[in-house]
């Protein structure tokens, strides 16, 4: 380590090896970074999540004791990544389980199949509300006169002669570069009888048409295909559609590749505000992520990515600069000002999409720096803004953003719950993936849990995801476990405490789990969650307070986001996360910002609506308001300090 | 060279070396194309220009022995790449004379100079004929209200809400990806008091308005800067011109990449078709042409690629194709159809420019297979569609293009000249740049030359370019040492003959020159001129009988393109390559491709004027005209085997 650098060499637990270049000083974390080595860190590096555990093989680092690392870990070479910094060339096994946020990247061919129930279901929503499948995108067949010694017209004049004929769908015809680089060929290959991929224009191009895309005349029926994106903090989820008849065809999902730059928005905000950070989120995102799963979700159903004439993003305020490129640091700086709403004009090519290059790229417009795209296109999916009574819609991610309103009125806010809901910052969280345990019940007398495991028969939990987490921490409390200030108050064989005396509840032991340590619950993740669901119950109250209304006007709650319909409504309340209303008023509406951006695909009508539900949205910035900060602090106990809210729970004190 | 594979590294005199690995058998051209360095094949490496001369350092090649290269030559180790087949690892040092035609990539910063006389000529000509500058790209000041607690509107639609309020120049405003990126910093850097570069569209998107830029408001007032492009097959020529004026910056000139796969457009296209091949006949043109030109254009005045907001092309067929990398084989192909003739949508991005990523690409229309946009915007520089009296317009580069016409009807033909007018296909023939001679008198009795040279005084010739070809050839008959069938007929210290008897005149001896090789011309290269010369003039007798005009009809003779005003016309005639009319009929009119590029990047006007040229122009195919082969065997004679078409000329026989 002469002249204070010196090399790392990462050796991947799934096979591979990468080596990097670093200066003395730099974190493990910081070099796998630079090598791109993806190791996880939800808590953007500050050792708090314990995530980012490497085994050193050799050499030396300087690492801080971490509650992560138990004393005969660290003896076995095991460290955080994220504090411990290069002293000499040193060698850091990558184990898999670092890798979980990324693994699980998925797709499945869905032609004939019924696995999207809740989207065939929404496609008949749509369908009765007048949304018809109505992309503007169509296929038209042309036959050409070919030419001869008196005719040397050249290909694209001859065709759009042809177009304007009468076959065109209205409107004189625009030829994009990419079918002009294919016209010549084609033509040729099939006597001059073509089918064009077209696309009716809609805003500043509105009565025009653009030719995207030439096929032979003779071969099999092409499929205009369209690509909705859901990019969430954590999960990235996608669906591949024909545009014609709105048909889905596949769908996919992925672990968002920035959360090696944190699991919240607002380290991976502070991190593209570094010199070169946009372009490093927005490749972590992009490149390493929306490509391959682009990739994978084309090849589950055999059709080549340039056959994607649109793509369609929902995605929160920080995730829609970032994919964008967009400087965000004004989204957490006060007063908290987006670089831009909406956004026109977006082309797959400027963007760096596998696509057809002249794709458009819709991006479902935003109206806060903390209430995004992902909201207005979910409030369009939910249906909500078209009901005369009023309705109350929770997303619950990485953030907790919240509508309430009906027809004449929706208002907004987002409350920072941070990344529990979806297993960041909680010590054995994960993304519900393979492995997560999902559902848990315990044994009021023994403390003995029987848990739900996501994946095939007979899967080793590995962690537990946001719906496992709350079912847990519902049970330890009615269990009387844990008490209202998320303190563990029983004792026994799963029960474990630190030198510190931080209570653990282990809900299984290392002989029974994926990664060969326990899976365990802490109360500082308890302390975590507590204050994720109080900011999110407190937003819900204040809210409601500024509308002059209360829970028992609200006529259905729809529950949306990452945490989705494994989530216990009854838990929920019972920890006081979710009002104390009756059960049937619940709603779990899945993915509905995967919904809303499908729908901007397919129909123009759907798109022109999300717009106006953006351009109607009052938001609320919660953080300005008097009364929020008292509602919290209230909202920080099991489930509330004010037990009236609760008539259905029990407080302990 | 075990496995039939070996290295070949070649030293270049300008120093630096490349190697590059090739299969046995292959031609140090194919090894030098492979490795990125470009060694000069205008004939496309058939071993017949003697262009690509190298010198073998060390290693073995298997040479076909050439007229090019003499027995000292070939001793000492000089081969042609093309001919010269690898049999071992081998080096070769490549002289600078063979890279000449890239050679002389020069800029000049033209602020406040007079040096573009022409165009200054051509700008008040504009202007007086209501072209005034009109190029839609505006410059506005904007003051927003700065964000506060109670207004966090995101940046976007607080710009387009200041812009709506009567300071956009018109329309609804779109921002394009590029501003929105710089947006959010250039607000806060100024104070939210900017200047914003608009774009007032039309076409598709007429009555709309595009944000392409913004700027601080209180720095210095930012350019919006026009880039004006003349990809000639030999020569790329351009000039940049500040959108909002029309005032001309700096402009520039290099040789087209494109030369080392052929100094014609016929070997380029069939390079092209070969796999891969669009893509590197692209790149030799915009990658290795195109892009330093533009920087160096830009350095040279100061200002940054990015500021170029519209790129305005005039090309040829084959050119226009192959800049935007669409297929071109049909150009050579019976029924010589053209890909397209217009196009719309351009965008600097997808082209690979250096440019503003939404700066549009203009493209002057073609009308045919070799009737390209060079020529219809040249006809609007020349202005001769807008007179009653009949011209006729000349451009005479690598290919011949004749425009006959007035303001009530136009035709148009081509006629392959071949590439001796630009210094192609002549054993001394080069590009109109430094050490070029361009212009030559002859001693009657004693045969000794007097010529100019390009460049610094005292430079030594290298070679002639087109124009002191034609006044060598003239002076040459003129003074009896050529006859009418191009042969050699005086002996002398200036004439020398090879083993096969073909003469020689040295214009200059090995001592004289920049090369250290005798400058001289062959009766072959008078053969080749002979040919160039009696296609030109047997297009012009074609065409004139098909719209039943002679000669006598043309009241005006517009010179233009590559061969430029350095051609002596009274040597021209004595040739018989331009008809015999009253020397005050012809008009040296420059470079009226570029010409008409310019008027495209400043006036909207202008670019509908050239579209209406391209549309009412009528194209004729000399190939496939009966009585083409004879006007043209009757015109391979000095002047003419009429010798009444040549009244002030003299025929030998």
């Amino acid at each position: 380590m002469g002249y204070g650098e010196g090399n790392v060499r990462f050796v991947l637990e799934g096979g591979g090896e990468v080596r990097v270049r670093v200066s003395a000083g730099e974190s493990l974390l910081d070099a796998a970074r630079k090598a791109n080595v993806a190791i996880d860190a939800p808590c953007a590096g500050n050792g708090s999540c314990g995530k980012c555990r490497v085994k050193l093989l050799s050499g030396e680092v300087q690492s801080e004791p971490s509650r992560h690392i138990a004393p005969e870990e660290y003896a076995a070479g095991w460290r955080l990544a994220c504090t411990s910094f290069v002293k000499s060339d040193a060698a850091a096994l990558v184990p898999n389980t670092a890798l979980a946020y990324r693994k699980g990247m998925k797709a499945a061919d869905l032609r004939g199949k019924r696995e999207l129930a809740v989207f065939e279901a929404f496609r008949r929503d749509l369908s009765e509300l007048r949304f018809k499948p109505d992309s503007g995108i169509e296929m038209v067949s042309v036959e050409l006169t070919p030419p001869g010694p008196d005719d040397s017209t050249a290909d694209r004049e001859r065709l759009l002669a042809a177009l304007a004929e009468g076959k065109s769908p209205g409107g004189p015809v625009a030829v994009s570069l990419y079918a002009l680089r294919k016209l010549p060929s084609v033509l040729r290959e099939s006597n001059f009888s073509v089918r064009c991929v077209l696309r009716r224009e809609t805003g500043e191009k509105a009565g025009y048409v653009t030719l995207l895309d030439v096929f032979p005349g003779d071969g099999p029926a092409p499929v205009a295909a369209g690509l909705a994106i859901d990019i969430g903090t954590t999960t990235v989820s996608a669906l591949l559609a024909d545009l014609r008849t709105g048909e889905i065809i596949a769908e996919g999902s992925a672990g968002n590749g920035q959360i090696r730059y944190g699991a919240d928005v607002i380290n991976r905000i502070i991190e593209s505000a570094r010199p070169g950070g946009i372009e490093r989120l927005r490749a972590a995102l992009t490149d390493e992520c929306i490509l391959p799963l682009t990739d994978m979700i084309c090849q589950a159903c055999g059709l080549p990515p340039v056959c994607v004439y649109r793509v369609a993003i929902a995605a929160n305020t920080t995730m829609t600069h970032l994919f964008t490129g967009v400087y965000a640091d004004n989204l957490r700086l006060e007063p908290y000002v987006p670089a831009f709403f909406g956004a026109e004009g977006l082309r797959c090519a400027d963007l760096g999409l596998r696509a057809h290059p002249d794709a458009e790229v819709l991006v479902a417009p935003c109206v806060g720096s903390y209430v995004g795209g992902d909201i207005t296109a979910g409030v369009f999916a939910s249906m909500l803004y078209r009901k005369d009574m009023f309705s109350l819609f929770l997303d619950l991610g990485t953030n907790g953003e919240l509508v309430f309103g009906n027809s004449e009125f929706l208002m907004t806010c987002a409350c920072s719950a941070g990344p529990a809901f979806e297993g960041g910052d909680i010590s054995c969280g994960m993304r519900a993936t393979d492995g997560a345990i999902e559902d848990c019940r315990l044994d009021e007398a023994s403390m003995e849990p029987d848990c739900g495991v996501i994946g095939p028969a007979g899967v080793k939990p590995a962690g537990l995801c946001g719906s496992g987490l709350i079912d847990l921490i519902g049970e330890l409390f009615r269990c009387g476990v844990v008490n209202a200030k998320g303190r563990i108050v029983r004792e026994g064989r799963r029960v474990s405490r630190d030198e510190s005396d931080i209570g653990s509840y282990i809900v299984a032991f290392a002989h029974e789990s994926a990664t060969g340590r326990d899976i365990s619950i802490s109360e500082i993740d308890i302390d975590n969650f507590i204050r994720a669901k109080g900011a999110v119950f407190s937003a819900i109250r204040t809210m409601l307070a500024m509308a002059d209304s209360s829970v028992e006007d609200i006529e259905s709650i729809y529950i949306a986001g990452g945490i989705g319909s494994g989530v216990h409504v009854d838990q929920a309340v019972r920890l006081g996360l979710l009002p104390d209303v009756p059960a049937e008023r619940y709603h779990y509406i899945g993915n509905t910002s995967l919904a809303g951006a499908y729908a901007m695909l397919t129909s123009r009508e759907a798109r022109r609506e999300i717009e106006r539900i953006a351009d109607g949205m009052t938001y609320l910035e919660l953080s300005s308001h008097p009364g929020y900060m008292d509602e919290f602090i209230a909202a920080c106990f099991l489930p509330h300090t004010d037990g009236r809210l609760f008539p259905g729970g029990k407080t302990d004190e």
